[in-house]
């Protein structure tokens, strides 16, 4: 549960603007490799240091850089310095925890987003931060750990398919955009998956783990849900800018997009009823587990409490019970029983216990 | 429950504007059907292919293009080509997972809807994309599939009834329109039956089937408000907008079937209301029924054990129990059964068990 | 439950503005009846023909022209001929499962609600609709049946009673919609009545019909409550239009109107917290129930199960049971018996179970 | 509950505008008391008729008349005709049932509101109607009953204490609307006391009086809220309204009232949180109970049951059971059941039942 | 409980403006600290006197005067008669249970804010309320106890990291504010550790304390999040201020601070969902546990119950049973027992009870 609010004390008190990375993982290296391409080329370059891809700022290609890995620091820093950004910017980037949101500082626009994927070793769902700034033809993307949702873009960039070559670099930063929506999707098929497992479960006799496969899954809603409704609040924002950095071409594929978002947000309500039905059933299903194993005690119990007694009765000692010197009377006992027994499952079986 | 989101994939990662049809069904046909009108006639033809319906571009008769399957690409291609549409829209056409919307193009309007019916055979609602394209006097409808709720407005058209062929193509938007939110009617009324036959089964002792049934249908109005929702907001659009294409008098056509949605809305939520009240009594008869089977245990049970310890009493082998020798003890003993037990159903009956 | 969707297919498929009745009721004769007024005279007439009523158009005396049975669509097409009104104006009459609606044609606005009123016969509620026209100096109103909440507007015309002779045709129609809502009063006042009822049933031993009557009348409610809203609407509107029709001192009146309308649906807001606060004390006394017959069976079968047991002790048939020679071994068992059952019964009065 | 809709019929059918008493109370003498005072002076005086007031109209001091008593119809429409008031305001006045509101009618500024109080004889929330009308420099106020909670403000004119007296009527009207939303913390004050109460039976044993004091509290929360949040509205809009006879000052002292009015809502919501929380526990601590009682019976049972058995074994009548030759037979029976009851009991233990 | 409105009613009654401290504590003496500091030193100061501050006035050095204690009335009385501050406002500062707010007297600005920690002694979360008051380069803040959450800022003063000594007043504002917020965050994440304790608690047998937990941390999310929520609204209000006293530079700290208390609501949002799905994890465990309780109870009964009979039987005293004289009766009589146990065992293994 801790992970809602990860880190976000790590940076309580210090000055804001100070440079501090809020995440978990700081061991590997950072890897940084720039795609520069334009309508007739493109080229993938891992850089040695960030200050190789500063020397092209004058070429008119698109230059998209991707830093994997934020534990360095001072490669923030150099960037922050070159382009001049803005000091809370570069404190947003470091710290993981962010919110998705975008900024607008007219020169350059600045968004957080959230990218989520299920990972296979932990069983659960898994969201990493990514910010891009997109300033003149650059477009940064910063993220926390290696591997992303990319890959189909960087194909598309090299292949030269679609207009991706022939757009800007805000239309890059839609690309990138729609593949962390497209992400969405991914993630709400396998929950749709599981979700199918459970209500099968449900069908049979269900036990006490669907309760918690019920509630795991819900809790992964109410995580997804958290963190697409600021995307959409993002791209809305995105939509509707009138910073010069988003070309009007640009906003109709984003608009695009948000549709998309709009509908990641209804399926994942659609998925939050189902669940809360699958809660009621399961708790009925409990209530009628109940039911049927009052019905078997009591069905045993009526019928055989009363012969019980029966027996009893001919089993005490009077000097004086004259059934007892009967010679048919104990096949008479037994007809008896047997007539009772009959009675009483036909009026089980007429009040639909059996 | 994949539904909500099947498909929706298969275009993940592909450069936007590419032309893929993301659906189920490729193996029919596409058929293509040309309805051309104005105030004096009207004729059907089947089109062999999609060209023959450009070369009237000029005539300022009213022109109803029905493609109806998807997966030919070519043919989207042409028109896109033909009438220089934008490939965002060319791609939502083929794309069947999209939501409800209305895009205006300031030379062509583009609105996708949700089509509903009951399917007979494997018993559930399905829903099926419409797009519209409203272009000069052209409207071209794309379908995912043959057949469709528009056999009323061809009637119209062809009978010349009503004032369909005095009117223009907006207008022709409109009563397709109205047809769409009128299969949703007819989904309701449905939908009203199976809930009235589930209340009957209420009122009677409900199986656990019952649940299921309840559930199946509470899904279906997930489903379906899922799908009015967006209707709303675009209809509301249709109603506001500025497009010439759009003209005056049928905005106040529009408005009517504005109304007609958040009827079905209001439906929606009245069922939503009666749906979560049938839940409750299904569950609460659970709880009287075990309560009933409690009561019946109860009964026999303390009815007949007290009675089974007394005859344990006299079946002891105690050298010294006056009582034995006693010749009218045994006739006692059956006596005292009784009035214990007339008691014991006296005391039920004075609280109500009986 | 049908009555949410009741002939709403009727229509389906015809062109719209075909005038075709939409309703149930159509063997009375229709009623037409014309109140003409001014500040000096009053005076009722009964018409034979709509058309007499046409004749005064030129006259400055109010008229109320009343219609009361809709099946006789020459009437209503009589009368939008002579005042020239929009087609689907005249349909909106004849369609009586319109949502309350107002929509102001310039020259004349038109009006429709819901009138309820509590049907002694089928003990339930019954909601009618009326329209209102409002054109120069007429007001017509067309109803489904004959009976209206109207007789206080008509007494006080006829006694010159109050201003509403003094006062404009505007005035009338906010006579007119002002009776509408005092019948949402009169409503609730009996649903406050049936929902004492059934919490004084609560009170004492509940049985299974309580959670019938509970239901229906949350059902009464959701029905009441998707009538009001859109009267809601319908009344603010009224307030704040900018038509001619509409003099300012009457919408002081409307204003006056509204707040009643706020009133009822904060009633019936009230009501439905206090209904499902009814579900939980019958759910819970359901529990309860469970409860007490579980502890009547505990008690019994705690008190007598061990008591058998040793009574069967003394039943075996071991030889050597020394307990058995002993001349006051029976009188002890008793004593026995009676010590375990105090103790068991001190137990339970400390459990608080008895 | 008939509280929530008492009286409204009494007017229904009648003109607007035609002025009728809507209240329970008619039976004590009217109070009509007028504080007069400016800066320098204050004086109290009863009058014995209203129109003892209007002689100082042309004096420059602020005029308080507080009507106790509603039934005398003359007194408000003598007022009405001395300061040309509107007949549907005087009506308000009367119909004690109205939602609290303002009205700003150019020269004056009418406000209705509920007072709250606890009755400590009927031990239930009351409350009353208070309508002030602010005119030039009169401030009426008209309450349905004798006694309210303007002491305070009475003994700060008369005092002289704080601005008061140096300030406008407007200053007063808010001085009164303070004391009538202080009323409210009162009240709320009194239903924390309940709730703790209700909290402190809920940790111990919960009889079914629990649920009666919990729903009894919701109303109440219910009631309040029905009565405060038009409250809220009405501050709001005397925040905002451009009258004339509100200055800027006060606007600033109301904006703290409307402060006040927004923690109540807050508070409410807390304690409606709160006491659905009650429930759930009450309806958990049955649940509990009734699995307390059922390890009882379960206890109790399984221990004795299978004893019972072997008793019976022994006390079987076959020619040919060897145990029952042997001497020692009989303690060895006891050492088994012994034995049994311990390992019984053990392993209840082991499954916390114990 | 009674937390929540604690204190309100001591003012009730009293003349607005009228300055009385509404707060628990009044023992402790009063500390006055004054931090000053520019671009080139910093400086702490105790006070003695609330006026040794005032006598910097004209430098142009930023002051932060920090107030610990509120019940000496004089110091807030000489510091609003020094700086002309309004009464409402001096009378803000000393009523705690003001609800956090923001007030632009355009000269100054005045902040309420609730500070949260958690107290150790009483194991709850405390809130106290500071004040803050923006006044040329003065800021004054109003605590109610001594210790704070502001001891980050001091340090950044004194040691002039970060750019809070190159910055204005208002950034100090900024950085107080965000300290504040910053509380919330920790509150939470001791919040989300004892969430998981009882999570833990929950996978176990849940005892009836955890409901207890559950419930006094919902309590804690109810009280955090009516403080959240008005925070919102204020720190929203500070980034669309108009105040000259707010810079541009620092609205976009400001704007920084807003997206975390978006955060903090969302987190305690997500909280609430899943504690309320711990309750409904524990209701379930208790349905759970009745329904092994009942399984135990039903199986032994059943194996043993006709068993019992069985034994009955042949424990009877009829004359003719011609079971008892075979001399393999007996054997065969446990042969048939063993067999019916083993069947019944069976039976129970393939429901899924065992």
């Amino acid at each position: 549960m801790s992970k809602y609010i990860k880190g976000t004390r790590k940076k309580a008190g210090k000055s804001p603007g100070t440079l501090i990375h809020v995440g978990d993982y700081t061991s590997e290296n950072i890897e940084l490799t720039m795609i520069e391409y334009n309508k007739g080329f493109s080229k993938i370059s891992q850089l040695d240091s960030i200050e190789e891809c500063f020397s092209m700022k004058e070429t008119d290609t698109i230059k998209w850089v991707n830093i994997e890995g934020l534990h360095d620091i001072s490669i923030i820093e150099k960037i922050g310095k070159k382009f001049n950004f803005h000091p809370l910017m570069l404190e947003d980037i470091l710290n993981t925890n962010q919110r998705p949101k975008m900024d607008d500082y007219d020169d350059y626009i600045f968004i957080v987003f959230k990218m989520v994927y299920y990972n296979e070793e932990v069983k659960e769902i898994v969201t990493e931060q990514v910010s891009f700034v997109l300033v003149d033809n650059y477009v940064f993307s910063f993220q926390e750990f290696k591997g992303d949702v990319f890959d189909g873009v960087r194909e598309r960039i090299q292949s030269g398919k679609g207009n991706i070559r022939k757009l800007g670099a805000d239309y890059l930063i839609y690309a990138l955009v729609d593949s962390i929506v497209d992400s969405y999707f991914f993630i709400l098929e396998q929950i749709g998956n599981t979700s199918e497992d459970i209500e099968h479960k449900l069908m049979e006799e269900p036990q006490k783990e669907v309760l918690q496969s019920i509630y795991s899954l819900k809790r992964e809603m109410i995580y997804l849900n958290n963190s697409i409704w600021p995307l959409r609040e993002v791209i809305g924002n995105l939509t509707r800018t009138d910073s010069q950095l988003i070309k009007q071409n640009t906003v109709l594929y984003l608009r695009d997009v948000y549709d998309h978002v709009i509908q990641v947000i209804d399926i994942i309500e659609s998925y939050r009823d189902i669940m809360s039905g699958m809660l009621d059933t399961y708790l009925s299903s409990i209530s009628n587990r109940t039911n049927d194993v009052m019905k078997v005690l009591t069905i045993f119990s009526t019928i055989f409490i009363p012969l019980t007694f029966l027996a009893g009765i001919y089993g005490m000692n009077f000097k004086n019970i004259p059934e007892l010197e009967i010679p048919w009377a104990y096949p008479a006992f037994w007809a008896v029983t047997i007539i009772i027994v009959l009675v009483m499952l036909d009026y089980f079986r007429r009040k639909k216990w059996l």
